[in-house]
C-alpha cells in the first residue's frame, strides 16, 4: 500500500512521515484528513491537476478523509495592488459558481460524495488585526524569503508586495483550522505546504505530512502545464481535442505522460518505455497514452472514435501532400455520370478482382477526397479534381 | 516664525514641506494637526523626550492641534514572540494607567487641555483580515527592508519576525485615521514617520509632514538617553538630582544640552558656548544649565536651592579630605560648654575683627561638619570631632 502512495510522489516530508502517520491512524482507529488547496479564480482542471488527485483518489479509496479547501478568501480579495488586472476581486457568487464548476471536474476523479469542501473565508473573514499579528509573529522575514520565487524577486529587485508574504502564512492557518494531517500539492507547493507544519507545532498540533508531486509538462514540453500557457489538456476536453493534443506532445515527454497521465498498472508502464527505448514509432505509444487517457475522461467507445478520427485527419494531411495521376472522366468506361465506389476503384486498378477491391474498401483501403469511405457500393457523382486513394501507393485525380 | 520652529529639527521632510505646510493652513484657515506617538509601555518621561514636546508647545502656542496617538494597540499585544519578557501585553487598564501618567508629564511642557489625546486601538481593534492585507498591499518587503534596524538584522541574519514589519505600516495607517499633517519624533522615527506619507499618498490624502528632532545624548555622553539605559534627567526628577545629573554629565556634552535642554534665548545659548570656548570653567556653565532644567519643571526657588544644595555636597567632598589643625575644648575660652558661630570662628581666627568674622560667616564662608551656617548668632555645643571650615584656608577639628 504505501508503495502505491508513494508512486510518482516526488517530496514526501518528513521522509518517514507518509508511513508514521498512516501506522498512527491504524493504532487510534482513525481517518487522515487529507488536505488540497483550490483557487477558485481558476476553475478549468487539466491533467496536470489531476496527478494531485489521482493521489488524494488513492487516499480516500483507502477510506481517508479528503479535504478540498477552497481559498476562498484570498479571492475575493483579488490582486491588491491593482496591478494584475487578471486577478480581479470575486464575489462571493462567482466563489460559489467557480467552485460548483470544479466540484463537478473533481467528480470525474475523486468521489465528491465522501469529499469535505470548505472555505477559507469561513475562518479568514473574522480574523481581526490582533489576531494576525499573533500569527504572523511566528514566522520570520528570513524564512519566508527562502521561498525561491520571493528569493529571486528580492535580489532582483522586482517588488513584493507586504502582503504577498502573508499568504503562505494563511495558507498555514488553513492547516491548523481543518486539522490536516496530510498535506497535498504540486512541488511548487512545498514551501507553503512547510508554513502549514510549521504553525501547526506553534499552536501544539502534530505537523502535517507534505506530499508534492511533479509538476506536469503542457504540450509545449517546456513549461508546467498551466491555463495560461495556453498548453493544457483540460479534464473536460472532447475527445477528439484530447486524442490531437496527446499526439502534438513532443518525443521527450511521452515518459512523463506515461507516468502521470494514464492509469496503466506499472508493469504496463515500464513495458510502453521500452518499447520506445527498443525502437517502435512514438507515434504508436502516444496513441496508446491518448486512449488511455479518454478512457479515464470520458469513455472506451470515445477513445476508439477518437483514435478512427485521428488517423482520418492525419492520413488527410498525407493525402493532400501526394502527386495524384491524373485520369480523364472521359477515359472511363461510363455511360452515367454516376458510379459506385466499387466501379471507380476497380476501373482505376485493373488488376485486382472485383471482389478484392470490395475487400480493400470495406477494410478502410479507399479514402474519397480525404474521407475513408467503407461502403462500396456508395455512389459517387464523377466530377473533376475529386481524389481517389486506393491502398497505400495508388493516388488519383479525376480531370 | 519659521526660524524657531525649525530651530534644532534634525530633518524635515520634504524639505520646503513645512513651510508650504503653514502657508496652505493659513489661506485655508485652519489649524494643522500635529501628531506625535506615545509608546504606553513607557510612561516616564525624561529630558529627550523633552525635545520633541518643546517643538510641540511651538506649534502648540501658534495655535495648531497637537495629537497624542497613544499605541495603545501594539502595547495591549506586547511581544507576541515572548522573547521579550520586558514586552508582556498590557491591559486596558494599565494602558489607561500610563496614558494618565504620561499627561501628567505632558503638563509640565504643553497645554494639556488643548491637545487631543487618541488611542489607535479604536481603529486599529476592528480591522479584519481583508482590510489588513488591502493595506499591506500598498508597501513592498524592499521597501521596509530599508529600515536601518531590519536591514542590519536581515543581513546579520537576526529574525524579525513578520509582524515587526507589519508595525511601521500600522503607525502609517493612524496617520490617515487622524489626518495628521505633520509627523513629529527622534530621527529613528524617520522612517516610520515617511510610512505614513506614502500611505497617505495612496489613500488620496496630502502626506504629511516629516519632522525629526535629534536625540539627546543621555548622561554616559554616549547612548541616546533611556530609561533601559539608566542615563536619563526624568521630568519628575526631585532638583537636587536633576542638578546633580546635569553636573554629571561629559563636558563634551554641554554644546548639546545648552541646545536641546534649556530655554535660553538662542543669543544666550551662544553666548554660554562661546564662554566654555574663551577659558571658562565648564562646571559653571552646567550650573547654568542645570538651574535652567529646575526653573523649567520646578520653579526658581528650587533652581536656587538645588544649586546651594549642590555646592555643598560638592564642598563637603573637598571638606572631608582636608587636613584639620586639631584644636582642643580645654583651650577655648568658655565657661560654658556652648557658644554661637560667631564666637567660635573669632577665636579660632584671632587676627580677624568680630565683625570681619561676621560678615565672613553671613556671606557663607564658614561650614560646621560640612553644613554652610550663616547665621553668626546659630549656637553650638562643642564636642569632640567638630569639624570647622573658615574662610578658604583655615580648617580646624575640635578634640
Amino acid at each position: 500500500m504505501i508503495n502505491t502512495l508513494q508512486e510518482n510522489v516526488s517530496i514526501i516530508l518528513p521522509e518517514n512521515g507518509l508511513e508514521e502517520k498512516l501506522k498512527q491512524a491504524k493504532e487510534e482507529n482513525r481517518k487522515l484528513s487529507i488536505k488540497l488547496g483550490f483557487d477558485p479564480t481558476a476553475p478549468d482542471l487539466h491533467l496536470g491537476h489531476a496527478v494531485v488527485l489521482k493521489k488524494l483518489k488513492q487516499f480516500q479509496d483507502l477510506g481517508h478523509q479528503v479535504i478540498i479547501v477552497v481559498g476562498s478568501f484570498t479571492a475575493r480579495i483579488g490582486d491588491p495592488t491593482g496591478k494584475n488586472k487578471a486577478r480581479k476581486p470575486l464575489s462571493t457568487e462567482d466563489v460559489q459558481h467557480n467552485a460548483l464548476t470544479y466540484i463537478n471536474q473533481l467528480s470525474k476523479i475523486i468521489d465528491v460524495e465522501k469529499t469535505k469542501i470548505v472555505f477559507n473565508s469561513d475562518w479568514l473573514d473574522p480574523l481581526n488585526l490582533s489576531e494576525v499579528i499573533q500569527l504572523l509573529s511566528k514566522v520570520t522575514v528570513a524564512q519566508l524569503m527562502h521561498r525561491n520565487d520571493f528569493n529571486k524577486r528580492f535580489t532582483e529587485n522586482t517588488p513584493i508586495a507586504m502582503h504577498e508574504l502573508v499568504y503562505p502564512i494563511l495558507q498555514g492557518f488553513d492547516s491548523i483550522k481543518i486539522e490536516c494531517d496530510i498535506e497535498m500539492g504540486g512541488t511548487d507547493q512545498l514551501f507553503n505546504c512547510t508554513m502549514g507544519r510549521q504553525l501547526q507545532e506553534v499552536h501544539q498540533m502534530p505537523a502535517q505530512i507534505v506530499m508534492c508531486m511533479p509538476l506536469l509538462k503542457g504540450l509545449d514540453g517546456k513549461e508546467k502545464m498551466s491555463k495560461s500557457l495556453n498548453n493544457i489538456i483540460g479534464l473536460t476536453d472532447e475527445p477528439n481535442e484530447m486524442f490531437g493534443k496527446t499526439m502534438s506532445i513532443p518525443d521527450a515527454l511521452i515518459d512523463e505522460f506515461i507516468d502521470l497521465t494514464t492509469d496503466f498498472s506499472m508493469e504496463e508502464k515500464e513495458s510502453l518505455k521500452s518499447k520506445i527505448e527498443n525502437g517502435e514509432n512514438p507515434m504508436n505509444i502516444k496513441k496508446l497514452v491518448a486512449k488511455n487517457i479518454i478512457r479515464q475522461y470520458h469513455n472506451e467507445e470515445a477513445a476508439e472514435n477518437a483514435e478512427l478520427f485521428f488517423n482520418n485527419q492525419f492520413q488527410n494531411k498525407n493525402f493532400e501532400e501526394k502527386n495524384f495521376d491524373p485520369v480523364s472522366i472521359s477515359t472511363l468506361n461510363h455511360v452515367q455520370h454516376k458510379t459506385t465506389i466499387l466501379e471507380l476503384c476497380h476501373q482505376l486498378i485493373k488488376d485486382l478482382s472485383k471482389s478484392a477491391v470490395r475487400r480493400l474498401i470495406e477494410s478502410g483501403g479507399v479514402q474519397i477526397n480525404s474521407v475513408k469511405i467503407i461502403n462500396p457500393d456508395e455512389e459517387i457523382v464523377l466530377t473533376k479534381e475529386v481524389k481517389i486513394k486506393i491502398g497505400r501507393r495508388s493516388f488519383f485525380e479525376l480531370v
